[in-house]
């Protein structure tokens, strides 16, 4: 059977990538998207194995430990990380795998599994990403500054990425993105095999 | 304006890339196939600059000595090649180019434009490209053996290239091809330049 494949997508706070990932999913059944384990506490609603694999500090070391991590980090006091072991079975099983993970997890896998296919969600533009994020209502000024300015840094990080993917309208990005998943399919070392 | 890009289309003898390719243009007016020069003379109905550019010897010639093909070679005492000019007048307008060529031919634009996207459009089986040449009826057991002959030899050459598209259905082959297409124009050096 064929093997599935990785696809990294990242992109700054408020370009919409949980949207147009969540489209991606539904017109994909067949895709499985990595769920995070993390040390933080569960909130109200969420569920185990669903939303994270809630682990403990002592079990989320001996998961790194074991390098039993694709790539994992530290926000503000809890450690996050993508276990190996789901994203390895959805691809044996021939299914596509989407990591939606910050930057610096992305550059982890990167240097882990450089076949691994890497796409940058970008804003139409930066006064566009900037009406968003006030847009959303939730962070004063400050935040918003700082969160653009981050945005800009990784956008630098991400020029070595194989693909960007512009979010203007949900619809155009959906449909990029399926054409990249479809496209990679088509590489000689998946296609040559096929054909006897 | 965003620049085209080339894509170079090869295939064995009988794969059916002419229809798929007639298709992928049908779908996409934007596209721009290129025609090529030939010393051949016209054939009843062929109309010069839609079918050929139809050259003298001594034309050809010239066009040869002052660089004007991106590739040209010689078949059965007649020469043919891919002018240049209208290739990158097309690519200027923001038109992608379509290259259906041979495999050598490939080379050659390869080894002078690397950026150049080749795509090789491969048979399900070989057994299922025999059945194709045979159903053609015109062509003799020992023409059709030679061409499958031919067919499986360049298939080892076509790995280094890009993207194989499996001609299964030409419903299939044309879903790959656009994929291809628009995956190509999501890369960071054509997008970066389009966020402000």
């Amino acid at each position: 059977m064929r093997r599935g494949k990785t696809f990294i997508i990242c992109g700054p706070s408020g370009v919409g990538k949980g949207t147009v990932v969540a489209r991606l999913l539904a017109s994909y059944p067949k895709l499985y998207f990595s769920v995070s384990a993390t040390t933080r506490p569960p909130r109200p609603g969420e569920v185990d194995g669903k939303h994270y694999h809630f682990l403990s500090r002592e079990q989320f070391q001996r998961w790194i430990d074991e390098d039993a991590f694709l790539e994992h980090a530290e926000f503000v006091g809890n450690l996050y990380g993508t276990p190996k072991l789901y994203v390895d079975k959805a691809m044996d099983q021939g299914r596509d795998v989407i990591l939606d993970i910050e930057i610096q997890g992305a550059e982890q896998v990167h240097r882990r599994r450089p076949e691994a296919i890497r796409i940058y969600v970008a804003p139409p533009s930066w006064a566009e990403l900037e009406r968003r994020l006030i847009g959303r209502g939730t962070e004063d000024m400050e935040k918003v500054r700082r969160r653009l300015e981050r945005g800009k840094e990784e956008f630098a990080v991400a020029r070595d990425f194989d693909y960007f993917v512009i979010n203007d309208t949900v619809d155009r990005a959906v449909e990029e993105l399926r054409a990249i998943l479809l496209a990679e399919h088509c590489r000689p070392d998946e296609r040559i095999t096929q054909i006897h």
